[in-house]
């Protein structure tokens, strides 16, 4: 028994959805962080405080195409009375400089980007410039691999500029021992190009749990194949793998697992290198052939503590059999929803989803959740004692939610219509069209 | 000349942001459709209406462990007057059930999910019942690998049921020949739940699109290397990497190409094979080493209609400076960003990601907008004409927005902190603390 939560003294011996899930994330740790590759590590929550180790930029330089200058050797400067200076030669971005010096009466061709070289005060846009054509105002320079001549000669600048005109100032972005990101940031592509801008190629953060999803059902068949007597199409596999894809997990579809204890005992032992979270559906009820009830009390070392899965119920529907508990040498978290395509769904959202982001050490656990008016031909009718989960399709424009297709614990179909779930708490038996509602948005 | 839209014929030649996004849109075309597996085509657009081949469920079947039995064998049974039944075997899920017919007075324990058995009329819940055991009311069964018994013997049931209780009525979730999903539907979780429920392994989607990214300049050097003089971290290919996956790509980084037209040329060239769509940063501008716009004239075959790159100038602040057209033989869309890292990630947001979701065939191209009143010390000020786009956080609870960092295109560090852009029109030059702003959400 994993449990942290102690089993609940309810008369029908129900366990509460709230209970179910406490009892999960009391259980469920974020994974260890390891050091990874920037573009590796999007979507991932950082774990270290990242200080500025260089100031950025870092050194002085131009905004602007243009030319660098002295201050006074462009003051008074006009269309009518230019200044002309000396053409020194270029800086271009990523050039080193020291060889150029900018003295009185001349100027540096400059490009943006590049480092102000010694002895310039301001730069001055190309725009402001004849360009060294002599000709006017240009609207740009031409390219050196073109026109080689633009290096040197004489510029004319036809307006005057302040000292730092057009410079941007070393560390005027961010100081060296800044603090560039606080530990717990969730990295997307402005974090990681913060973090690449300060030379950082990799970082410490907790990785995507890598999740193990299998279905159990002697009657699944996979899509393509021929339905035999008795058989339905494996989905659950499918929709919960990509269910973890988008909570931010690795996942690993296996397949279905047909109804032998033994047979499915071995498959999780073999998945178990490579789960941080085991997620299996069907066999968690009261029937005789409820394989993964009978196998999973008995996988991994049963003198560990902490190890074996309890099956419950929960005042919920649809979800009622459920199964959560740990296994295996590692402690690995394993979900055990029940079979029904809706239910494990249903189940997914609520149980799943919040164990692979507590994995990834996010602190937003949950889907959002609004309230909207319920907009009905008839009153919703909910089981008593049952926290009840409808489908439903919600307008954000007007705040109305309506439900789609029935309560019915199999209607996929009517799954694949909805963006959320119209959730009816446990000592609500009707609810009449108007009334206010809570729902989980399902993004 | 690849542009679809005619220059604008402003004073300063500049384009709006509007004529180069239509532009953009106007250019880019949906990807061909492919057929994918279904877990290879999360997040695509399906392409083709699907019709349910065959109806779900495709044969009764029991919603509960418990036993199929005739309606009149179950009649006024009660825990005082039980109906005793001979039990004749199990249904289980995925069994052939051809050589087990449930008579008078007779009993088939069946399991959730199993087809209900020739003979019987309905099924009452193992929990009305004794279980074969003798001993009042059970909980559940006991798995038959334990206690084979249990399929044979006398089941002692307490309460009577009505015709078809607890079955799920063939066809009852879709039926054959309905509409499953109409073309046009973005394949999440519960749509692959029920295309494979319905038995498709694969279905016709527009592709995820191949994204390639490079970023340009001499100065750039790779996170983790020591900076030389007058050299800054390569940041765009990472972080425009990481916003075109976020966007729904599949994208490359090449890296920083050095500002050499030729190796920059051939670098493209190289790399077209895998691309949609290119995006390069840096170059753009009217410097003397402007590599991008030196070389993208020249890339693919110049006699072929719609190959070519126009840079252009926009009427927006940052990323004034911007390249779009198509190149090489396939005519692949490439949008050249200025370099300026603040400069490259707003041009990311306005024209690449809506350009990645048209080649996606979404309908949504675009990041939600809302109004916002601006909470600040002081007035922003704005260049007139100019749009332009502030970084900004975004308060959900009071609809405020507050500016983060300043004006500076350089200014990466409060890009990470952002969350939100503000958009300034081209005819405002300062916006009051309290005035109501439009706000892009960066989600």
């Amino acid at each position: 028994m994993s449990s942290a939560a102690p089993r609940p003294a309810d008369q029908d011996d129900l366990w509460s959805v709230d209970e179910h899930l406490e009892d999960i994330l009391a259980t469920v740790r974020p994974l260890e962080p390891i050091e990874l590759q920037l573009l590796d590590a999007q979507g991932c929550v950082l774990v270290e405080d990242v200080t500025v180790p260089v100031s950025l930029p870092p050194f002085d330089n131009s905004s602007m195409d243009g030319y660098a200058v002295r201050v006074a050797d462009v003051a008074g400067a006009s269309e009518e009375f230019p200044a002309v200076l000396d053409v020194v030669g270029d800086v271009a971005a990523g050039q080193a400089v020291d060889l150029l010096h900018v003295g009185p009466g001349q100027a540096a061709r400059i490009m943006t980007g590049a480092p102000l070289p010694p002895g310039a005060e301001t730069v001055v846009p190309v725009e402001w410039t004849d360009g060294g054509l002599g000709e006017g105002p240009v609207t740009g320079m031409r390219a050196r691999s073109l026109a080689p001549e633009g290096a040197e000669g004489h510029v004319h600048v036809y307006r005057s500029a302040e000292a730092r005109a057009h410079v941007r100032a070393q560390g005027s972005d961010v100081r060296a021992g800044d603090r560039a990101l606080d530990a717990g940031t969730v990295l997307g592509p402005p974090q990681i190009a913060l973090l690449a801008a300060i030379g950082r190629g990799t970082v410490r953060v907790r990785p995507r749990p890598r999740v193990v999803v299998m279905s159990t059902g002697s009657e699944l068949v996979q899509p393509d194949e021929s339905l035999g007597t008795g058989q339905i199409y494996d989905s659950n596999s499918f929709a919960l793998t990509a269910a973890a894809r988008d909570a931010g997990a690795i996942a690993y579809r296996v397949g279905a697992v047909a109804d032998d204890a033994e047979t499915l005992r071995s498959t999780i032992e073999d998945q178990l290198v490579r789960a941080d979270l085991m997620v299996t559906t069907g066999g968690v009820s009261v029937g005789a052939y409820d394989v993964v009830k009978e196998a999973l009390t008995s996988v991994g070392d049963e003198d560990e503590p902490g190890s074996g899965v309890d099956f419950r119920k929960l005042a919920m529907q649809p979800g009622k059999p459920q199964g959560f508990g740990t296994i295996g040498p590692d402690h690995t978290p394993l979900l055990a929803l029940p079979g029904n395509p809706v239910s494990s769904y249903v189940s997914f959202e609520l149980f799943v989803r919040p164990a692979i982001r507590a994995l990834m050490g996010l602190d937003d656990l949950h889907r959002p959740r609004t309230r909207a008016t319920l907009r009905a031909d008839k009153a919703l009718s909910s089981p008593k004692g049952r926290r009840q989960f409808l489908r439903g399709a919600y307008a954000d424009g007007d705040g109305t939610v309506a439900p789609v297709g029935g309560a019915g614990s199999h209607l996929v179909a009517a799954l694949a219509q909805a963006d959320a779930l119209i959730v009816v708490p446990e000592d609500v038996e009707s609810v009449e069209p108007g009334t206010e509602v809570e729902v989980v948005l399902l993004g």
